[in-house]
């Protein structure tokens, strides 16, 4: 299988190198916007054949079986509808889209394509959420009623970033509304977000915020809440409890090492793991072996686009319930925007 | 000082045997509406020389100097208008009402009275809470941005106690009301309650929900989320979190012990402590220790009546939350309520 | 049931505080060598009639049932005699005596007087050690193969203390013995000493070591281990764990709070229980209430002078071992001695 | 840079796998005894190009510069000296030799030769016992007083394995003699052994135990204690503790997940990471790693052949302090041997 990859920034990085950590896969090209003589440097070290500004000339190139969208989010509709029209798998990083019809449009197309399609929910993949999820699909902790989500960053993105990110439900807890659906084994119903600018004004300027919770109603009447923040001193803050009829399953944070240092002080432990690119090392390796292995075997995908699309209707719905002060269901959502589910 | 302590169920009790512990107290007499002989063999065997059926005999018995109230919720106002009318200081337990306007009438009286009342929000002096107070108000961690509190019981209430109770906002997480602004160091602003009835369909025979989660805003802009169930397999479930600008503060539970089995199958320890008695024996010991010392050495009194207001306006706002899906500001509850504050 | 506590120090006092909570019995006499007005007020305050100066104070008077022996080391002999004469049970602190044979003689002459003699073991009335002795008891982690033992002090005891003590083996590591044979179910067949002096030149002085760890064999096969050091800054340390073919057991040092700070230099919680009177204090009632309620019923003493014997021959064989640099077995104790067991 | 590996067993082809990640070095032969189709195969899928029986393939090959030396025990010491004379640097797997003049004979060809070796004592390069060391050496902990380590595998070996492994000391307990004196800082002077056969009468029937722990005494006067059995039935347990006049520093096992499950019997987590494959299988990386990097950069190697001596020394004296039932020092065990050191 040859494998292409548009955008060659951080996650682009990530997802090469742990396909060239696969036998059954070859990464044959690499396109970005800036590819540059270090780019052309790092693929040749890899063996990468072919290194392009243009991401036509990946999907344009009829050996290449499976593209890797790792651009920016307004691309990856276009980028998905080309790679569908060209019969090529897609992994395609989240979000779709911040348009939602734009990602109907963009899932209705692979399926007339009959094309795989993985979004880039990679902490699915992650050993900690892996458990809690087969836990409760195991009945171990009978049916679910609470579920919480923790999740926090180290800190806050560059104003650039700030300005572009579609705002904190859309970039920040949309992996937590997929992470809330993955737990609770179905889809959300209706979302009450409530939030502050407590870590930098700048948030403000751009009408974000950088402190939120959201509180949710799932479709099994079981209820959830997720809270985030920009900005946690002691590092990347990743946990999440289901509580339900026979008990629970909490699971905390990663850590370095297990040292704990006992002084005239107290006891004292490091920091947990920085950041998701430590924390999710290994779920980045085994999103992409799933992947290509579903793909070689012709499996049912893990992470489809209507769960990339059930996240954004959350993440929607969260961010008109913070403006308009309210909860709001997704089925008003959806009527909102004429669509038929 | 000799006291006398008006209900003798089990919090009665407690706060007997507690107070036999203290050197500068006499307990003089006990009052219940079911005074029996066996109650009459018990205070016998503690030296308590006033047993009657009647709270009158103890509002009237000049030798004493302060009242425990301790019967049921509907006879809270009342006696503390007798006992603020009677001079005596009042030990009352929450909530002082389930009709605010009952709560400000009372504290009003006591007020002109010059007496001392201190309400029973016993796990403001848990060791954990307590740490967690004071490390935030030492500035530990800051500014606080998100205060959490789990809070679940280890099994629902009779039926009988269902219909009488007031629901689970003014019964149950009144308790975390008043956690939340003890955390924060200042007043709930905003509520919003979701919740359901996943437990017993016995909860909604009486209009009531077993399973709730409330966000909270903070009047210092922090925002905040308390989770409530009526029945935690594994026990008495009482954590909480603050989460500030430098850093966070979290409490676990207690446990009966620290061992750790490990074995073949994993790794095993017991359930927490099991229930509110176990869990805040000590807690209702040293929140008695401070109502006496206060009295004695004339100081201000730890859980006002002002306190108990709050909780109860945060309740409410809860409750009108719940039942007309919107978030309720505690201003509109006060307006509503023609009170000004 | 009248009681009288011969020696009213730090430990004595405790005793006194402990039975003044039980309904069975009344303190009717304390001694002191050193008793003074302060101790008449403290008496005086507990409404104890009886204070002296004179031991035979409180042997004599044929009111007493029980007596607590608390006084120094020394006396406790002399003191059981008397006592076994007089017809009184014997709660005795430990050890009985650093000379062997004078602690079989007092055995001797409790048996022979058939009175109950409890030793102050207080460490097997903890809520953590009795859960990991029931855990083994009950079968749940096999046959036990390794017993480790953790033991250390916050701080080293006064120089006056040392010279005194009977060095580490009978005045610290005496303690640990003991549980070492109540978490095995069997006594301790050999001892090898290993030691230095690390913290204080003083000990040196005194011919006494402050860092010690001690090899043991157990008569069913089992092996152990044992250390001590007479100052951990980081407050006391009491940790024990039994391994076995079926799986293991441990248990951590107690906490005053649960709480965990999070912040830009790491995790934080506090020290553990900063001393034995903080830690065992609980297990101080446990060992009173069961002593006097084995009187008081008839039943068999949970610590016999069999065990404080077996614990002191422990002892003197590590000491043995020590400085004679190989290890020693308790037979070749039992036959220096001269004691047929 | 050119490596060859002579033993493809376990151990051999993890070395192979990690060797393959780093960019400066080809895998250009792998030797043994055993070599076959699958191997062949194996080797082909990773691009090696020399596969052979013969040992002698490897080490006539003038285009290796490194060989890792994989093979059974006995045959260390003769490809030590054949690749000293070949002038090829050397990684060989412990212990060198199951004789220590053997031992000292290959370190000194290593110096002639002015190659470098290193032995594969990689739990030097687990996160987790790095970080105790690096704690101690910053003197965090104060000077070391009392060194702790559990070290207990989740089954025992087979019974041909058994048959050759040199006895508990030399082929298990050497690791944690090694480990012992990489967290103190300094050598062992003086061990004493204590043991027993509790799981399983196979290892009598070799002359050897399954359950020893042996007291260690340090060059710089800190004392420590080893405890080893062959069958955890919890999975691999691998703690170490360093107590020092500072404090303490502790490290506890590595999880698979950090989940908690609670429910009506208890809180519930997974055995540690069952297998030294698993729990060191980043330590072996790191190991190869930093190998690789000394001889790139001309650096010191971080185990080196005296650190094998060392580790072999002090499990000799455990042995015949075992079988001699006394403590026996190091300067004897040299001293019998006819060693100057």
């Amino acid at each position: 299988m040859k494998a292409g990859v548009i955008g060659a920034g951080r996650i682009g990085k990530i997802h090469i190198d742990n396909l060239l950590r696969m036998p059954q896969v070859e990464v044959h090209a690499v396109s970005d916007l800036y590819a540059d003589e270090a780019l052309e440097q790092w693929a040749n070290e890899r063996g990468i054949p072919v290194v392009t500004r243009n991401s036509s000339d990946v999907m344009n190139d009829t050996e290449i079986d499976v593209v890797f969208i790792c651009s920016s989010t307004d691309t990856h509709v276009p980028l998905i509808l080309e790679a569908a029209k060209a019969g090529k798998h897609i992994f395609c990083e989240k979000p779709v889209s911040m348009d939602i019809t734009q990602t109907i449009k963009a899932i209705e197309a692979v399926k007339e394509a009959g094309i795989k399609l993985q979004i880039g929910f990679n902490r699915r993949f992650d050993h900690n959420f892996k458990y809690v999820r087969d836990t409760v699909q195991a009945g171990k902790i009978g049916d679910p009623h609470i579920i919480k989500i923790t999740s926090r960053d180290p800190n806050p993105p560059h104003e650039d970033y700030i300005q572009v990110s579609g705002g904190i439900f859309m970039d920040m807890m949309i992996h937590d509304f997929d992470m809330a659906r993955f737990l609770a084994g179905c889809n959300i119903e209706e979302v009450y977000a409530q939030g502050n600018v407590l870590i930098d004004p700048v948030f403000a300027a751009y009408g974000d915020i950088d402190t939120a919770i959201s509180t949710l109603r799932f479709e099994n009447g079981a209820i959830g809440v997720i809270d985030n923040s920009r900005k946690a001193v002691y590092g990347y803050d990743q946990r999440v409890e289901v509580f339900g009829s026979g008990g629970s399953v909490t699971v905390a944070n990663d850590f370095p090492n297990t040292a704990e240092i006992s002084n005239a002080e107290g006891i004292y432990r490091e920091k947990p793991l920085n950041f998701f690119l430590e924390r999710y090392q290994e779920a980045y390796l085994v999103e992409t072996k799933q992947f290509i292995e579903c793909i070689d075997k012709g499996l049912d995908i893990p992470v489809s686009g209507s769960d990339a699309l059930q996240a954004e209707l959350a993440a929607l719905a969260a961010k008109w319930s913070y403006t308009q002060k309210r909860p709001v269901k997704i089925s008003e959502v959806l009527e909102q925007l004429s669509i038929t589910k």
